[in-house]
């Protein structure tokens, strides 16, 4: 890629973005669409429209952004996403603090350097003009090297700092929230697995209540043991189903009386597969008809289900959550994997069906898991290599003969090179995040935001070790192939050797990422075109309405290994290509404005974890820190620089500080420290009401007694104080 | 060595073995000895010549040894070692089951081999009639192999199967302990450790206090600072000198009014150093004005350092042993490394000079100690190659021509041939223990019993390292280094090829060990010699006789590792040369009986660690145990037989075994289980007098008011509640 092809893709991608962001200043104070660019704070109740948002100016949601404080983002859209604001200002801190002392001394002392063609990294592309600015232009064992070489330690202590600064603070943000004085479900609960057999003429429950009645005498409140749903919530599903398009008939029946004959047309449908074949029926009648078959029968199943479907799980609640607190860490059974205890989740996030998992099932999954993992890891290295190899124009043109002349266009042939490969690269990375996150589901974990720390792990790892890598090795494929045959031993060096190959490939990737990935993101079009075509086209009553517009939340699962990606990126190439840091900058600097605008206005959280996904982000920068220092390494020794040797002790520091800050911080992640949970309460807990925040919908009607929950959801302990 | 000397090493041994129980049942009947034969008995109160053992019968403590039950152990002389008769039972089990299937498969087969002289195992000595009962007579690639190889996967399935049997057993006995209704003091309290600075105007006790009792507001009951006794330890043992030397001067005065003048020989001594030099004083006068000079110093002292010695540990008592159990086991502090609480050990058991070392310097410690440790078993390694090398005769004649007329005597060489390596191993292996001990204290380890778990670890690695692989190839040093000089790659295999050279000398090291180390245990001759002469010669008072006959523990930190070696010599051999099993047989069953006699009658355990000792000891089984297939598979290997290929899934099979079990009891041996300790107990704990338990001797002064403790000590919480 030569330079003006570079800054054509600079070039579009920003006038692109300005153009999303005039749209969306345009498109987001028309009354209209307030749903669109303000759900969160409808439904807090807000006004959407409140402060400057009315105006014009293009520029006023910047200035809400940077005057918003944590607070606004905690009250607004909770702890997790305030911890994902702390590690985006963590990466731009270090970014930042690492270009000021960087680009102006480093660029100049690259530049400056003479004797251009003795260079060996020329294998992607001729030597063209950005190519100066990099370090490969300083030639092999030149003195000038022990700048980079100090470079490399300047980064790595930004960082180390930055990041202690951060986990403190980020344990503190936990601490605040769990410490908090409201109530909340899940601090008085543990969730109870591999309970052993009942004994005979004994009922679940009551062994569940017994063993923690003798335990937990005075604070033990009751149990809930866990059912299999999901006979009861298909019919609950059905029947909800029927209630919506009920409803929905109703409303289509009310706007033909109100715009057509004053009779109306009653609407009609059928009643065979997807509603196009078999008989005609009255809407209206017909679902009034099922709703009134259904709900029988999801009265038996409730019932069948509470008293024949208990598993080997049960939530039991304390009236207490500082014993809660220490329950859930405590050991119970003398027999290790039997009566294991763990903190209750969120009830919203709580995964039912997988809280039966046996506990040498769960690690067995697990395993499983992580082999199949590796193996998907492996396979899409493969391809991945090869399309990045491909879709080089040159590269194309050495192998596709035929496509010369079009490609030999200069216009085509500008867009292409700078967009082919990111494209193909993003479209395929899109394919894998819901494959991850079954895959984590299917190990057992109890909790939603426990699948997506591990799904956004592997995710992690995935994107490293085949964007990243994959991309720079497969780069210089043809190349390299070769090198390899010839001496084996040039394996170590192939990565630092392909590096600078790609360093314009990473420019136009990160710069194409932020411009149209942000723009795109804070104008929100796609959801808007979507939003207003369901209401015109399908939207009858309020609740379709809503559940057009209701957002999201922010997607951590694929968020921040994206981000992580691009941390990794400008991390590696820091020194190498230190023009990429202020990309990097630009990034998450806009990354942070636009998605503090996204978190104050548009997604809503859809669970809370108090902060738990900081450590693995603390580990994956690390990671990255640890991938940067060792490629700096193999770089300099590639550059013949044999100081590098002062190099060898940085990831043996970086191994040193993950331990040490996850010795200092980890636990408190892990478990409730019990000094936090033992602030006082606002106000005396409502236990029922604790307790029946863990019942689930489809068991939950109002219609059943509190009676025939007894079966597996025992009965208040008649020793409980409620204090 | 040929056949006669191993019969002559064999019938010496158990010749001096019958000569030494004979010897046993002869003095242990003699009324002056029993304090060296029965102390425990005797300390417990009991009559120490109760049931046979008047009898000069030399088989009844035999009888009486089979006749206890576990019961009689635990009452005797407590967990700890009932789980020590339960890793012994488990290992003769090991080794009976194997032998009962192996010996009269694999010898039959071996002996009837024909070709006898393709073998390449003998490097070391002549072929002999020994040799032929080996697996080293079978040929290369036969299928006889197939029978060997069939008896590794006997072996390994009998292990697995005894081992889990075993730890669930020691884990009902652990569960037991632990839920007696004793009151047993540790079990209500907990150690805190890195306690943070302490904030302006508040004393260390305050912030202890206020901070335990917000968490713990019904069941905290008191909590103790640590302070530094090292000067008032060292007030306190000179006063006890005296007091003793004191009682010893009066002693001498009464003996010499009695037996010469009427008005007695008052006694003197001079007060330089060691009593040797210096001004000639009246004892009774000199030691009566010392102690009068020390009290009054060591009251000051002791005030001086309750009130400014405190240190930032702490003990933390509660009014009911499962809040205490909880609280050891929960996280406390919101950063990980203050107020990091673990149970309390015994008072007996206080390492107190360890627990003010700070979490991070106690890791540092850590790897530092494993690093020495490291290097130690390196730097052993190579004189004891050389020693085992040395000592062959063969290799002394080869080395030092001149002795050649000495050793040539068929006397002196059959005794020499027989001891002489196994005698300077283990002279050798005593210096070491000592070491292991101090460096594993060094690491800032809270308790004794946790110090000699870490140091028998070490000394295991240590001496299967060192003695087996030692000993195995350095045996064959000068032989083999020539052969990896021709042909590195046969490093692997070096060991296999090594094993059935060094049989024989295994074979009489484990009869040298149970014969001659089981006969002197169970006489107990140095003891008595020792008791017996400071009878005659230095003791006066009662307490100097006590102290003459007070008898030691089982001292597991060399035991433990000393059989754990004669195991893994065992196992490793058991296929090779299976007529080592019965060997190994009689050694755990002859240790077994000893020990047990030992147990019940002699030894007092100086601490109890409720059965964790066991999780250590089946770790080390198993690394015996995957030790014996690795070199098993590479035996196979060097034999040319490559269904050995069907040996890899062993080690793996070990490996999760080994993970699985730990998975399934390993945390109990940590953590007490609440279910364990919600048992009732058989009273109401007297607070205070748990809390007293704990104040170290040289500060629990009866003068000392309990108003002096407030400092330290902290007050008794006025809202807790005694139940």
């Amino acid at each position: 890629m030569d330079f003006s092809s570079f800054l054509t893709s600079l070039g579009t991608s920003f006038l692109i973005f300005v153009i999303l962001m005039l749209l969306f200043t345009w498109l987001s104070t028309k009354p209209g669409n307030t749903v669109v660019y303000y759900p969160n704070r409808i439904l807090k109740g807000l006004d959407p429209l409140e402060g400057g948002s009315r105006t014009h100016n293009p520029f006023t949601w910047i200035q809400e952004a940077l005057s918003s404080t944590e607070q606004d983002v905690i009250s607004m859209s909770g702890f997790d996403t305030a911890v994902y604001f702390v590690f985006m200002s963590t990466v731009l801190g270090i970014l930042a603090l690492s270009g000021v002392v960087l680009l102006p001394v480093l660029l100049p002392v690259a530049a400056t350097e003479k004797n251009v063609k003795t260079s060996t990294n020329t294998s992607v592309g001729a030597f063209n003009d950005l190519d100066k600015l990099f370090m490969g232009n300083v030639q092999e064992k030149s003195p000038r090297l022990w700048a980079f070489l100090i470079g490399t330690y300047w980064v790595s202590l930004v960082s180390y700092y930055l990041l202690w600064k951060a986990y403190k603070h980020v344990s503190r943000l936990r601490a605040d929230a769990l410490m908090s004085p409201e109530v909340r479900p899940e601090q008085f609960a543990i969730l109870v697995r591999d309970i052993p057999r009942v004994s005979e003429g004994q009922t679940r429950k009551e062994q569940v209540d017994s063993y923690f009645r003798a335990i937990y005498p005075e604070t033990f409140y009751r149990s809930m043991v866990v059912t299999n749903n999901k006979e009861v919530n298909k019919i609950w599903e059905e029947l909800e189903g029927y209630k919506k398009k009920l409803a929905h008939a109703e409303a289509v029946y009310a706007q033909s009386k109100a715009t057509g004959k004053p009779e109306g047309a009653r609407p009609t449908n059928k009643t065979g597969f997807l509603g196009l074949i078999g008989k005609k029926v009255d809407s209206i009648e017909y679902y009034n008809e099922k709703i009134n078959e259904q709900i029988p029968k999801l009265e038996s199943e409730q019932k069948v289900t509470l008293r024949e479907k208990q598993q080997d799980a049960a939530l039991v609640f304390f009236t207490n959550r500082l014993v809660a607190a220490s329950a859930a860490q405590s050991l119970h059974a003398q027999i290790v994997d039997h009566w294991t205890v763990t903190d209750a989740p969120e009830p919203r996030q709580v995964i039912w069906k997988n809280l039966k998992i046996k506990f040498f099932e769960r690690q067995v999954r697990q395993y499983i898991v992580y082999v199949i993992v590796a193996l998907t890891i492996l396979f899409y290295m493969i391809p991945i290599g090869f399309i990045s190899a491909f879709t080089t124009l040159d590269n194309l043109k050495k192998l596709i003969p035929f496509i010369k002349p079009v490609v030999n266009v200069a216009s085509i042939k500008t867009v292409l090179e700078a967009y082919l490969p990111q494209i193909a690269l993003l479209v395929f990375l899109a394919l894998l995040p819901k494959l991850l996150l079954s895959l984590s589901k299917a190990e057992g974990i109890p909790s939603e935001s426990h699948v997506v720390r591990a799904a956004s792990g592997k995710y992690f790892y995935f994107s490293v070790l085949n964007v990243f890598i994959g991309v720079t090795v497969g780069s210089t494929l043809f190349t390299t192939l070769k090198a390899i045959e010839k001496d084996p031993n040039s394996v170590v060096t192939l990565l630092a050797d392909s590096l600078p190959g790609s360093a314009t490939f990473f420019l136009t990737f990160v710069a194409l990422k932020f411009f149209i990935g942000y723009g795109l993101e804070l104008s929100r079009i796609i959801p808007l075109i979507i939003f207003h075509l369901k209401r015109k086209y399908m939207c009858k009553t309020e609740a379709e309405l809503k559940a057009a517009w209701y957002p999201g939340d922010l997607g951590y699962a694929t968020r921040v290994p994206g981000d992580m990606l691009i941390l990794t990126i400008v991390l590696c190439y820091s020194i190498i290509a230190p023009l990429i840091i202020p990309f990097g900058v630009v990034y998450f600097g806009l990354g942070w404005l636009v998605l503090r605008n996204q978190a104050l206005k548009v997604y809503v959280p859809s669970y809370e974890s108090y902060g738990r996904m900081w450590p693995h982000m603390h580990k994956r920068i690390l990671a990255a820190l640890i991938l940067y220092q060792v490629t700096m390494f193999g770089y300099f020794i590639a550059r013949k620089f044999y100081y590098a040797a002062l190099l060898i002790p940085l990831p043996i520091i970086s191994l040193f500080f993950g331990y040490a800050s996850s010795q200092k911080f980890y636990r408190f992640f892990q478990d409730a420290a019990l000094e936090v949970v033992c602030h006082e309460l606002k106000e005396i807990p409502n236990m029922e009401q604790v307790f029946r925040a863990f019942i689930p919908k489809s068991l939950g009607s109002e219609k059943i007694d509190d009676d025939q929950f007894e079966d597996a959801l025992s009965q208040v302990s008649r020793t409980a104080s409620f204090v």
